[in-house]
């Protein structure tokens, strides 16, 4: 499953370069993986709820032409692997007037994640302690190397 | 008492405009603030361990001109108000390089405080729940008219 | 005209508290102001593009009932004073699921605008260096005590 | 060369996870390179009055050891990798308080630049446009596998 969230883009998100400094994308990332989340039905609030919290553990970002206020950031977000430790997503930022099929995102990327418990920040077995989560991951996983 | 905090500018803190977008004002009075606390022998991670927090319930600011990446902000502050339930501070923002005696501050405010209990957020009486929180804030008091 | 804007509350607008941290609800006005701009015909980029910028000389801000990661915030936005050198806008936030007719805002403020030449920051009027905004400013006007 | 840098954590910094938010982490990684450039004699800001920009095209960060309010990171710099198109610094992100000797950094990333021309945001060579840059540069550089 691939998910798309629209992200209009703020005037506080530019730096002196007049265009989106580049820390925000992280920020998009994790707005995009809180839409998919929702999708596959385990919204994040709720695995809070639960005690549980998923910090990010390693990211990576490859920036291309710079997007500015005023335009709408697409940003894709697909589950591409998973064990029962460590989930990993990729997405691609687009801007919303872009021809996809012609060009190439504006910034592409992964962050991977482990669960842990709150307090606490032990990680622990997803497909253990959030079966439901690892299910509807397994479900939504659509592999690709990053 | 009056504190100054230093505050080197951050490239993330620039806008499109090319100088330090007014939201960050309010970031850098509370590292004032944390400053001023630490000043008067209370630093505020020391009330949060007692399950204490100070949240801002009005704030002021009045901006002249623009701070700029490269130059170093700096802010002054002093505690103007003090009751049980709530604390003003006032702050202002110059630059550096500015001479003080001639110039006009780059940006005045103030906040307002009240005290409240981790979890509930319900206000508390400062001169009860943190007396000596209360007593240092009695023995740093400048009153202003604001 | 009152406009009103839906703003999905990010992770990143957290702080350790818990709650949305104090200084995002400047960028949040900032966002309504940019949908109020649109709804009345005028987007801000477009002043841009005309070498003009709105910077904010003053703004209030005044705090009520938290707002928590997993809520949508309402930002509704009235420009409530106008004149050739000055206008000012009033907002109220609210949490969407609220009761607006038996409960009160999460929080209340205004902002102060001025416009500017880019470049030089040299405040001009509005009436005469943007008519087409001041007459839209008119036609918008919803004069408010604040 | 390697630079050191002082960043006491502010509140804004922390989320709901009551720790540094992990997208602060690259605004960090800035304010290192900003020292950095500073220490090899060629303050950014100095750049950017010659028309030069030096945009961030791609960035990797690996969390550990969370970081909090109240603590202060140390964060070091060093350039990796230089040619005239590109240049790679790795940063590594301690607590003040830890023992460098016998535990981890809090995290570890890279990050890598380009060297455009403002406006146009075009690539340039660092050798030919700025040539005292690229000297400092070399005279700087400690390769590292990243």
């Amino acid at each position: 499953m691939v998910t798309e969230s629209l992200i209009p883009i703020r005037y506080a998100e530019t730096d002196k370069m007049g265009v989106v400094y580049h820390a925000n994308y992280l920020i998009w990332f994790e707005i995009a993986r809180t839409d998919f989340l929702k999708e596959i039905g385990i919204p994040y609030e709720l695995l809070e709820k639960e005690g549980l919290m998923s910090p990010v553990i390693q990211a990576e970002l490859n920036y291309g032409r710079p997007l500015h206020y005023g335009e709408v950031a697409v940003v894709t977000t697909r589950l591409v692997k998973l064990s029962s430790v460590r989930s990993t997503f990729a997405y691609e930022v687009w801007c919303e007037d872009q021809d996809r099929a012609a060009e190439k995102p504006c910034c592409t990327g992964h962050t991977s994640h482990c669960l842990v418990r709150e307090g606490s920040f032990k990680p622990v077995s997803t497909k253990r302690e959030a079966p439901k989560l690892y299910e509807a991951y397994q479900k939504a996983l659509e592999p690709l190397d990053v």
